[in-house]
């Protein structure tokens, strides 16, 4: 690895623990430069604008969560214990120590849903992609034959999106101790409603 | 009405637009006096520190969400009519023209979660007392025989919630135009899970 893209990736770390806490909105180039002990220019140097940082810290983060989430899926049986893998990573993720602020795709979300540009496209992109996957997942345990060959796998990929959410709602917002057993026992309705039929 | 109520109303009304588009953190003493043609120190003379406007603000939310959630469905019969009701009423305040940044709990939460203080606090509690109302009205449904004796009124509660938040975040991050119907199925098929058998 170059000095630079050395440099570069301590510039993303470091802006994105930032992200997670106060929102990309939340990122100044120069309090980070101030932070890192670098010039802002020397920081410009490396992006050339406030929304090419933004976009940076959500391609980290998406690059985490393939890590964190879908690489232990992958590892997992094909079809419901592959998705099931899944979804359980995705409990865990919205409460990973690496972002103190909570999941900073719900924070993007939140921030960019009405805010037309370049990072709103980057985050639905890669939303879209992410859909798409869980779908994906869904429709090869049909293919396995433990779910049922009339399942919906986008609406199930939507309901699983839901419960995520209101997971990370309850946990974090509410810090509510039942949080995590709620949301198990959803995630277990759901998966029993697509299986298929002895 | 006297015209310090009236000019405090002015205010939270002003505020309330700005906070469902920039967030809460985004209300700016400075801005809202520009904007209503006051002083600064007039604003002032209304709410002692930002932390209090944040608060009014919420307190103005949950006012609105109680006159366009909770009276219609008041209106329905007690039971799963109510209880339908109440939810649909909940989705179509997601979408509300007033809120033109999109629903400020959605908005608050993401950005107070991780920060103590007063209007954390204050937004926790009327979360709450939403979550025991949501989990009130399935028992109602409970007791006119509509939903099963044994329902978990506050698990049907946590679902309905997350149901909400999918649809939000389909809606209006990805402008998916299947995210109506897909919250819809949804819930359809959580009131006929907590159905009683015939």
């Amino acid at each position: 690895m170059s000095k630079g893209d050395e440099t570069r990736e301590r510039i993303v770390d470091r802006a994105f623990r930032v992200a997670t806490r106060d929102g990309l909105d939340g990122l100044s180039i120069g309090m980070l430069a101030d932070e890192l002990g670098m010039s802002k220019s020397g920081l410009f140097a490396h992006f050339g604008s406030k929304e090419d940082l933004q976009i940076e810290v959500l391609r980290a983060a998406s690059r985490r969560f393939e890590d964190y989430v879908w690489r232990p899926a992958l590892k997992a049986a094909r079809g419901e214990p592959r998705l099931r893998k899944l979804i359980e990573r995705w409990l865990l993720w919205v409460n990973e120590p690496s972002m103190p602020g909570g999941c900073i795709f719900v924070a993007a979300a939140a921030e960019l849903d009405d805010k037309d540009g370049r990072p709103r496209e980057f985050l639905v992109g890669e939303q879209k992609k992410l859909c798409a996957a869980v779908a994906k997942a869904a429709r090869l345990a049909v293919e396995e034959g433990h779910f049922r060959p009339d399942l919906d796998c986008d609406q199930l990929a939507f309901e699983a999106y839901a419960l995520v959410l209101g997971y990370n709602f309850q946990r974090r917002l509410l810090r509510d101790p039942k949080a995590e057993a709620r949301a198990r026992r959803a995630i277990d309705r759901l998966l029993a409603s697509a299986r298929a039929p002895r």
